[in-house]
């Protein structure tokens, strides 16, 4: 494993509530982020299928890496929108999102989050949404 | 309480993710919702504020009971926007929705997200989004 | 007439698009900021509406007029969402913003956009969004 | 040009607010669009880039194209969100769009608009939004 990538999981590790989620990083490189997580009867909503509030959170963590992977460790998701596509049931969500541009202080990232059914990848949400850096500007 | 507060509580008492979150709802009218989180050491990050996965949670599920009053029961969020405005710490998030306008099969509405600090309110994040009808169409 | 309206005007009537969109700034004070076009033949589409670019263009520019009016002249909009809400007929489109909150470098903002048909206000889009400083920062 | 693409340019022809920016359909096929608007003074703001206000419009209706290219010609787009990442100077714009999932009645589109300055592509926003039928629901 890479020093990134172990740097990555030890960031999230330390954060109780992806420790709550379950949430693992996947993937960690200049550049783009990957988070997996198993789906567990208690990241569901009243009709089975994985809660909202569990994707976007997938989403939201994913493009914070994304835009910590170009802009250092210290930053926050400053906004981000995302499309729920359709349901979301399956073994695991993975949350892929890349940097599409970066400034001195923020990156503009996207997101891709897809469900794992039957070994089968589901695109279950779209996200788009900037990342600030907190190190370089007293604002955030 | 009222029938529809009553009826609100056993939706979000049958979601395990909520039940997980520690979501109250602790307002619900026609046209607004009012959830109540109770922040615990589990809902943070590696900084000790809430995790904003737990604010995107709140306006997500906030903003889909806003359209649930006016829609019915049978509503999903279909996309949503959530600008973060400070570092959320407190003893607990209100998550307050309205809604903005609707139609057969949707509401536009708006939510705005609190911490509770020293019995102070302030603002941490503000939100967007569609909430549509899942009864009424095969789309979603 | 004050003198942060005169100014404004003056900045309006400086951008070649707002001039041929006909935009009017009729307010603008600390903290808000109002748009007023006045419906022509051609700011519409193909079935008789006003152009949903001209409602993004009057949310967008309101918008940052928004932060402008908090953070001074040297700003941009980083990033915005709109949700339209019924096709807009009418005499004019009126774009009312305002700043929710305020960092030092960074104002975020909504905005109600209204037709007036017939003396009578419809909502007609609702928008929200980041506006930046440019004075402050290297990246924008 | 295949009749997709004729029909495409028939409709943005009949639009005057298109005609007015001078868009045209330079790209139409199932799932995807493209617009390109030559730069000319009236469209730029006072910094002699293009208006914010351009690339948006560029933006939302090439979503609008990508949808209609699965939907049909009957829909406008319910909402969306850009991120406008560097000003935008050259010669013309060029917005991509392409569809990322169809339903029934609706599409969830993103959108890449480029600047060509000096027969080079620079990216200068990301868009990403939801189309409307509106031949099959009464909602729009």
């Amino acid at each position: 494993m890479d020093d990134l990538l172990r740097l990555g999981k030890q960031v999230l590790a330390s954060q109780p509530f992806s420790t709550l989620v379950g949430a693992e990083l996947t993937g960690f490189s200049p550049g783009s982020a990957e988070l997996t997580i198993p789906v567990t009867p208690q990241l569901k909503q009243q009709h089975g299928f994985v809660h909202g509030g569990v994707i976007s959170y997938a989403a939201d963590n994913a493009l914070t890496y994304a835009g910590g992977s170009v802009l250092g460790p210290a930053v926050v998701t400053s906004e981000y929108k995302i499309n729920y596509l359709r349901p979301a049931k399956g073994t695991a969500l993975i949350a892929r999102a890349i940097v599409i541009c970066k400034s001195r202080t923020q990156a503009v990232c996207r997101c891709d989050v897809f469900t794992i059914d039957e070994d089968k990848e589901n695109l279950c949400a779209v996200s788009q949404g900037t990342i600030a850096s907190i190190g370089k500007s007293s604002e955030e």
